[in-house]
């Protein structure tokens, strides 16, 4: 391959002038310029966007740190963003975290070294700590990691309160929580606002795990209608976990939602492909894409965005299974 | 920033010297050697992995085209393929083609000149003819791009015939053929073992298209169904449009399986999540995964893999739906 220092040689300047003519960069005389390019022209010169990046410390991408491209919820974010950047002439490059820490700091070292032009990042274990000496900006998706950091999200625990509102009004007394992962922001807010409103209504609380996966929650519902054969409703703090809700339910005999209504939150495809489709609180998935992918695009243009958080509302979506 | 240059400055010595001493490559003198080290030392100077890869022309990166994140085949591929890569010290980067070739070319341009160690690619666009001035390895998964490319896949054309054949064995006489884009290798395979298998068993084809999407699915299956409905077996081109057409026959007041069966292709998480839960032919996904990683793994590392194609059996999982 041939490189700068190939088309130095051949035009007998030095790197540093090369470099300045691919750059368009500082002072060139004319016949100098003249030299470089025929040596580039003659050597088939291309210089590379490892090169480029080097000089322009850019490279037109950014990257998107997700926590798990199998859960259903991800896809259509990562879709959302995309063509927001693509628009824009970003290329997104997404990486699966995990959730592990270390991983997710390997990552943000490897993007940053890469000259990445800025990070979308969904993570519950990424601190304002960690992001302190990025010289690329970084706005949060999905999940609260600081005051000071640009973030998009839905009012999780509005919504799980307008849930249990909603099944409440629906006739249901003895309503169940399907939990998700203890140390996720988003289920720790939807498991406080059932908590709070089944509190303001007094009512008794009936908490299982389900983890947000289908087989956990499929698990804990036939454990809770084992223990607890009255419950008549059951808010799954996310969609995956009501599809394993309605499921296990349905297997154990109960009608939905004649004996039984169930309500997920999310809003993801799946609750429409199952039967009967799920009632859910819908997220504006592709409007928090949207709006993350362009307050990035501000902070990189050197803009400063209006406010720091932006929160959307989920909106109450009813189908058959309430 | 520190960079190369201020440690060569502060060293009293050349940018070269600096580079040989961190890639360790070439002679430098001792005494040159502690001058080096010492100015890294008191500037705090990281070699950044652009730089590095410049010298090294590698990033231990590998890049990844899916065509669509959305449809849920490619997440549980994806998983399979970072598990593997990330065990032998491989970050895996993502990109989102959505099969338009220009966006395809484009990308792996970008990896290319990213100096990335591999490629990973999903597609029906890209041609040998695209791939054969890259330098880096490719090995394409789950469709055939050349027969000169190393490729995982599984033998679409047989696994077709077996759904066929296993809804004649459970007594359907007019099997309807729900068809992927008609562009796609794995959806063109699918078909035509669908049609020799019952032009073998002299019966008629019915075939509708589904595009591989759950709602194209149930719009044609209403139309099917309307149009023939004495057809008691359909078999869909993957499981999407399977639980497309149960959702449809379901409203349309089939009971299924008694009056209609119903079969998938591919063996998602989402054919145990829905009710009937689907019978399907199901690929290893995560063994194809893994071995197009260990093959991609193998041209890296300079080794010739035993052979070019690897092709798996699906294999038929029997549930609810038939």
């Amino acid at each position: 391959m041939t490189t700068i220092r190939d088309v130095a040689k051949q035009a007998e300047v030095s790197v540093a002038t090369v470099s300045r003519v691919i750059n368009k960069r500082g002072y060139v005389h004319e016949e100098t310029l003249k030299k470089v390019e025929q040596a580039i022209k003659e050597l088939n010169y291309k210089p590379n966007d490892v090169a480029r990046s080097l000089f322009k410390k850019t490279s037109n991408s950014i990257g998107f740190i997700i926590p798990d491209i199998t859960n259903p919820f991800f896809p259509q974010l990562v879709r959302a963003v995309e063509s927001t950047m693509i628009e824009s002439g970003y290329t997104v490059i997404l990486f699966n975290s995990d959730e592990v820490l270390d991983h997710e700091l390997k990552l943000i070292e490897l993007m940053e070294s890469k000259y990445m032009d800025g990070l979308l990042v969904v993570s519950n274990t990424i601190t304002k700590d960690h992001l302190e000496n990025l010289t690329m900006p970084v706005v949060a998706i999905d999940r609260v990691l600081d005051k000071g950091i640009p973030t998009v999200y839905v009012d999780n625990y509005k919504g799980a309160r307008q849930a249990v509102q909603f099944l409440i009004k629906k006739g249901c007394q003895k309503i169940a929580y399907l939990h998700g992962p203890e140390k996720i922001f988003t289920a720790k807010e939807r498991l406080r606002g059932y908590q709070d409103e089944m509190e303001k209504n007094g009512l008794p609380t009936f908490i299982y795990p389900g983890n947000y996966e289908l087989k956990a929650s499929m698990m804990s519902t036939i454990r809770l209608l084992a223990e607890h054969p009255d419950v008549d409703g059951i808010f799954a703090g996310n969609d995956v976990m009501a599809v394993g809700a309605i499921k296990a339910a349905s297997k154990m005999g109960y009608t939905i939602p004649k004996e039984l209504k169930i309500i997920g939150f999310d809003g993801i495809d799946l609750a429409t492909a199952i039967t009967p489709e799920l009632t859910t609180m819908h997220q504006p998935i592709l409007e928090i894409g949207k709006k993350g992918s362009e307050l990035l695009l501000q902070l990189i243009a050197g803009q400063s965005p209006e406010k720091k958080h932006y929160v959307y509302d989920a909106e109450l979506v009813e189908r058959n299974s309430t």
